[in-house]
Parts: C-alpha cells; structure tokens; sequence
C-alpha cells in the first residue's frame, strides 16, 4: 500500500512486484512444483542461502526456464526507520542512487542495463528499500559490479541533491496533492498509527522533504548501505557456486559497515476508540469507504494468526468467491466495488481493512452496512470447514500461479528476508497456511475486527457550502 | 491541558499553577498594576533579568507585599523532546529528581521544606520541566543549594530506578487507565497532531514507560539538566543583587551542558480532513463532545494572531457572558456545560477547541450543532467593536486578579522564558491584547475554524451489544 516504486527501466515487469509487499504476506511459492518443470527435487535447484564475509546474506533461486536472470539486492531500512523530522529520506535516498558514482557517471548503469536489453527498477517501503534489473545471465557480473560500486561510492554533492529533492517535490505534488485518494490514504495512516512511524508517508511529508539536505543523505548511506545491512536475491539460470564467486570477487569486497541495533520501532498503544476520517473533494463522483483495523503481521503475530488473517481476508473479501462480493455484488447488487484486504508482509503491527463503494451515488451507507453486516456475521459464526478448504485452494493455487515468474519468487524470498524472515519461513508457509483450523480463523475476526477500535474512512464527493 | 502535577508539599499552592501553562497564554500581568501596592514604578521593584556566567537565566520579580518567596527552577525539556519510543523520560525524570544525590539522601531536601513551613512541588509539560518552593526569603539560599546539587548530583541507579517506575506505571494506571476523558484525551490528541510529538502523553504510553531504564535516564539528564538549559524564577521579598549573589554561589558554580540545538520538532503536514474519536464506556453517565482545530502558539504565530485567538476564545466561549455560555446554557437551556478555550502557551502548533454536555441525556446531538452555529456565525460575521472591548476587558481583568499571587507571576515568567519568550513578551502581553482589532479577530475565525481539518471527539455511555 506504502510501496512508492520508481520506474526507470523500459520494461515494467516490476509492475506486479510493486504491490507484492503490501497486498502479499512472507509467501512461499518455490517450495511448490512450479508449473511445467520437472526437475524441482534435485539438489542442483535447490534454494541457496549463504553470508558473504562482510555480513552480505545471498539467496540463490536456480531457473532454468529462459535465459534470464534477476539480481536483487535489499536494504533492511524503510521510511519506518528515518530519525524524527527527516520524513521522506529513505525514498530520497532511493533516487540519489541513480546519481554518479566515484567510478561511473550518472545514467551509464542505466544506458548499460538498457542496450543489454534489460531492465531495472527500484522500490521503498516502510520497511525496505529495493533495486533490481533483470537481464540474460552473462550480465550477471556487469550487474553486480555496478551495484556493488553505489552501494558505497555515491558521490552525494549539494549539485546533486538539490535537483533531485526538487524532483522528489513534484512527485509528490502529482501523486499525493493532486490526488483525493492519496490525501486521505495518508491521513488514514496517520491516525490508525498513534505512535508507530508507520503513520508517515513512505514519501514524506511535504514540509520536511523541502529540507532534506546533503548531511541527512550521507548519514543515511553511510548507516544503512552497507553489505550486512543487505540482502542480495539472484534468481534464473545461475547456479549457487557461480553466484557465490562473483559476489564474492564485488559486493565481498565491500568492508562491513556499522554493527546496527534490533529494528526496534516504537510501537501502538492499547487502543480504545473507533475513528472517522473523511475527506471531502470536487474530483470525486463515486464514494467509497473503508475500515481498518491494527492486525499483527506474519512477523509481530502469534503463530498461525497472521496465516489465519490471510485466510480471513481470502474468505471475507478476497475475490469473486468472497462473502463480501457475492452479498453485496452479486445478490444484493448495492456495490460497485467491495472486498477485504490483510497486509501481513511488514515487520510491524499492520492493517486489515475492508472497503466498498456503491453501484448509485448516495448508497454508500447501505454499502458499508453490508459489509459490516458479513463481518459481524463472521465474528458471531465464523466460517466452515468446506468455505476454508475452497479458500485454501484458492490461496495456494494464487501463489503457485504467482511462482510462475522468476521476479515474483525472487521479490517473496528478498521481501522475507528484507523484514528479518528466513528461507525457511518462506518454503514451510504452504504447509503452515494448509493447517489454519475454522476455530483459529474466527478467533482472529473476533480478536482484530470487533471491540472498538476501527478507523472508517470516507472518500466523498464535495457538498454545498453549508455544512 | 498536558500538564502532570506531582504532588510533594503539603500544600497545594501550584493546583492553580497547573492549569496555566495550557489554559492561559504567556501571561503578562506583572505589568500591569498590582492591586494593594503603591510603589509599582519604583526601580527596585523592576523585574531584573541576567545570565549568569555558565548560561543559566534568571529572572527575579519583586514583591514584597509578603514575608515569602517563591523560588523555580524551569528547565527547556519536556515530553516533546523525548527520543522516539521513549515517551515518558521527561515526566519520570521529574520523579526522580526527588531521589537522593551524591551529598543529600532522597528525602532530606523535602524534609527540610517542610520544617521550615514551606512548600514544594513540580510539574512536566510537553515543552518544559519545572521545580519550586515557596518559603520563607531568609530560606532562600538554602533551596538554592537543594536545587543546585540534584540539578547534576543525582545517584541513579537501577535500586533508585526500577522501584519509581512502578510508581509511575501506578499513576498511569489510576490516572489515565481508570478514566475514560484521560483515554479518550489521549487518543484525541494522538488524532489531531498527525506528526508533530504533541500527540503523545506527556505520562508516556504504558508500553514505553515499562521500558525506561538508567541508560535512558542517565542520557536524559546529562543532556537538559544544565544551567545552560535551565530558568530561574525567584518572586518575592528579595532584591535582584541579593538574589544574583545567591544564584552565583550555588547554580553559579555548576559547569555548563552541552549546547544543544534548536527546539526544531517534527511540525504538522497540511490537514485535509474532518475526523471524529468516539468512546463509549459504561462509567459515563452524561456524554460530551469536544471540537479541536489546530492553530499556532504565541511562539508559533504570525503577529497578533494568538493574541486574536485568546480574544476570539473569550468571546465564543470563555465565561458566562461569552456566545455559547449565553446561547446554549442562558436561552436555549440545552446544556450543562459549554464553552472554548485555546492553549496559546506552547512552544508549537497547538490546539483552539469547543465542547458542550447537554443537560438531559440524549440531547448531545443538539449541542454539539448550537456551538458548532455559533462558531459559524463568528466565521461569518466577525465581533462587533463593543463585545471585543468588553472581552478585553474581562481578559485583562482577569489576569490582574492572577497577578495578586506571587506563584501565578513567577509561573508566567518561566512558562514564558521556558518556551523562548523574553521578559519583554510578558510585559508587553497587555498592550497587544489592547491593539487587537474586530477584524482580525473574525480573520483568525476564518482561517482556523473553518475549512475541513477538525477533530471531533464523542465520550459516550456504554451502548447495547449491537451497533
């Protein structure tokens, strides 16, 4: 939901990846058969995991299907981790890394992936920052080399930095300003969160992106870039062995950077209070609503929960088949959008939400009526061992479908271990999902959805003067 | 409306000092003529205002209308200054400063306070930590010497540390836990600033508070408590070249801190949405609802804004000759309570806000719609010229009352210098409340009680199971 992705190669095929982090848990396709191969049990395919020296964590994912490889490389540093005030950094710092090097001028990393025929991109969420480029296997290395020489050799001068946070400004202005939806997704944030730093846009706040100066962006590289703050993914036609030697012969030879404390963020207060938050604007025709409440993440939950909130979302809202869409599309016929969603993949305490918007103006209040009608009624009653089998099916053949490309499974494995998962925790979440019992899933709508401690937004056409 | 009184003496003279900082502005009255004294323009009777060498500040304000004095010690930190995921430190700093030190063991200096028929006690705000004593002058130097040794010899160590955080737990618990206004207050306030630190409780949040230790202590304190950091207020039957001595040969002796930087805290992005808290809770027998705009601080504010505020408050709902006093509680009989205030005193962005409580059960509704049309009808139509003279007047009036009580003075100096102000701004505070024109005062309507950036808050009676 928080992802700001930054698109700079020709070929979007990040598109999909971008909204992996939020809108998909820690998942674990790979550990599945993926479609049309036949060779996943031999050891050769297996999933490598391995440290670097210097503290650099590898995750190799042999696939073998195309002559294509993706490189990945994570930092465990999000917009969730910036110092009070400095809102907006770590994405800052995300452009600036498409500046000069000591080695390499602006834009020849770039022109490189683009005459391979690659491509590349790069993305930060509250929880990581993310550069990437997907180009044939012999690039590997070139790959490598580039992005091994910015991770420390950035040459951050004021000429730099004052255009591109100029940049940063006019992305904002036309992404948030310039958007209904985005104002009150930001101020929806802000007061679900009460103390959490989730609360501040992945962006920043405008005021404090205008002083993001050259002293905030050094001290951000020189705490967060460093190789045992990263993790690097390469998935593709590779074997473990090779992609050890040139990681090794570039991103080893990077010294160490500083010893950085457990991502400790503050965290939520007990909560007591439903909230309304709603914005009121001439671009908008068609309401909408939305109602989110704290949810643990699969990485702040107590086992099974957060697969039991993804099952939840799965069966209340997650598709055609959902509770949500077949009450209020189907039968009813009142909505013209509606469903649930569970963002489990942060670190931190995250959000379930559910949303609707009416199929006429002005029956919104029906809308989300109906759907707090089917999340009452899944509090009272919970779900059945059929309805949570069928939603299981559905889940794990979404994630086996999803398995059927290459930056998919690299994006789950780097997206895991970006939030302090293991490899591990990617391949048993299959079976871990499988063995949600209907008790476990109508513990957590009883736990998270009821009591009274929801945020319900509303996105509203504007009125008349008068109030 | 922050602010946490500690009660240490055995009288209660600071129950009336409490309440200031967030209910009246950076007051100004020991500029005005003091009731029962004759010799206002004599020069030893001018407030002195001087630093000593190592950059304490002192102001001494004469008043010899007494055999008494009351001495303070403000430091410039309070809970807005706590590093993240601390929130608390500064408020269980105040409680440890109670604690013994190097050379008085905990205890002693309260006890001799007392012997000598005096009293003590102390308070933390979001911008400011204060100490003081009322005795007799002869005493003096004495509290000078108390005050001097623990502002840098206290013994912290996990024995003094663990045993008064669980004191402190005890007083969240009782105090805000067991209160249904102090929980919804606290997630108001969590609403309305979505960024800036004023949003969290100057008590700290439990989670955070069972957290604090001796490291975050010992950091608190060799940081803020220095002289450097640190106002002196002494009022009373005392002369400043007596008192200069005084504050030389105690505070004088002490080294200076370190330098710290601006208070620059994270400020709040533009707002763009109405939002409403609500509590529902079975020990609320009559409901109520509060309204609460941002709007800036005397520090914080264009010039003669906040003075126009304060007026603008008086006017709409400061006393029984105010608006909504006369509308809702004189001729429409439907509320037990109604009225405005507005906290100019802080250092930041702070809140303007309205409230009501009907006077049958049921009929919140139809109060909270009569203030909200008097607030419109100011937005509309302005003042006219005879209200606000008369709104003066009243306001001026009331703080020359305040200004017969040593302790309110010397209150308004440190809560004044505390944040920043001058002796200068407490003086002059008259003059600009007199300059304020009807005009401005609807302007200040206009641009901060209108609009859609308002936080609307509900305490309620316990519903029936349903919604």
């Amino acid at each position: 939901m928080n992802a700001i992705v930054r698109w700079t190669g020709a070929v979007c095929v990040a598109a999909l990846l971008a909204a992996l982090p939020a809108t998909m848990p820690a998942g674990a396709e790979t550990a599945l058969p993926l479609p049309g191969r036949q060779e996943v049990a031999r050891p050769e395919n297996a999933v490598a995991n391995f440290l670097l020296n210097n503290g650099m964590e590898v995750v190799v994912i042999p696939d073998r299907r195309a002559p294509i490889v993706t490189h990945m490389v994570w930092y465990k540093v999000g917009s969730a981790d910036e110092p009070p005030g400095k809102s907006g950094i770590a994405h800052f710092f995300e452009h600036l890394m498409f500046k000069g090097t000591t080695n390499h001028p602006a834009g020849e990393f770039g022109r490189r992936v683009s005459e391979i025929g690659g491509s590349e991109n790069a993305f930060t969420t509250d929880d990581y920052t993310a550069y990437f480029q997907t180009v044939p296997p012999d690039a590997l290395g070139t790959m490598m080399a580039y992005e091994a020489d910015r991770m420390r050799n950035l040459v951050l001068t004021d000429a730099v930095i004052g255009p591109e946070r100029d940049v940063i400004l006019e992305e904002r202005r036309l992404r948030v300003e310039n958007s209904p939806d985005a104002l009150l997704a930001e101020e929806v944030a802000a007061t679900v969160y009460q103390n959490h730093p989730y609360r501040i846009p992945v962006i920043g706040w405008m005021q404090e992106i205008e002083q993001l100066n050259r002293t905030d962006a050094t001290a951000f590289y020189d705490r967060y870039y460093a190789p045992n703050n990263a993790v690097l993914v390469v998935a593709g036609d590779v074997d473990a062995a090779e992609v050890r030697k040139l990681a090794e012969a570039t991103y080893g030879k990077i010294a160490r950077g500083p010893d950085l404390p457990p991502r400790i963020r503050p965290q939520e207060p007990e909560q007591n209070t439903d909230r309304t938050v709603t914005m009121r604007d001439p671009r908008v025709t068609v309401p909408s609503f939305s109602k989110s409440w704290l949810a643990p993440s699969y990485r702040s939950a107590e086992p099974g929960e957060a697969e039991a909130l993804d099952l939840l979302s799965e069966i209340l809202g997650g598709g055609i088949r959902s509770r949500i869409y077949q009450a209020l599309i189907v039968k009813q016929g009142i909505a013209s959008s509606a469903g649930a969603y569970y963002s489990g993949g942060r670190l931190d305490e995250t959000v379930f939400g559910v949303y609707g918007s009416p199929r006429d103006v002005g029956s919104l209040d029906a809308v989300e009526h109906a759907v707090d009608a089917e999340v009452a009624r899944i509090v009272a009653d919970g779900v059945t061992p059929d309805e949570l089998e069928a939603a299981k099916n559905r889940y794990l053949r979404s994630m086996i479908f999803a398995s059927d490309n290459q930056s998919r499974m690299a994006n789950l494995y780097g997206s895991t271990l970006a939030v302090g998962g293991t490899v591990k925790d990617v391949q048993e979440w299959p079976q871990r999902i499988r063995a949600v019992t209907p008790d476990e899933v109508r513990r957590v709508a009883v736990k998270y959805l009821s009591g009274t401690r929801s945020v319900t937004a509303y996105l509203l056409p504007a009125q008349a003067a008068a109030n």
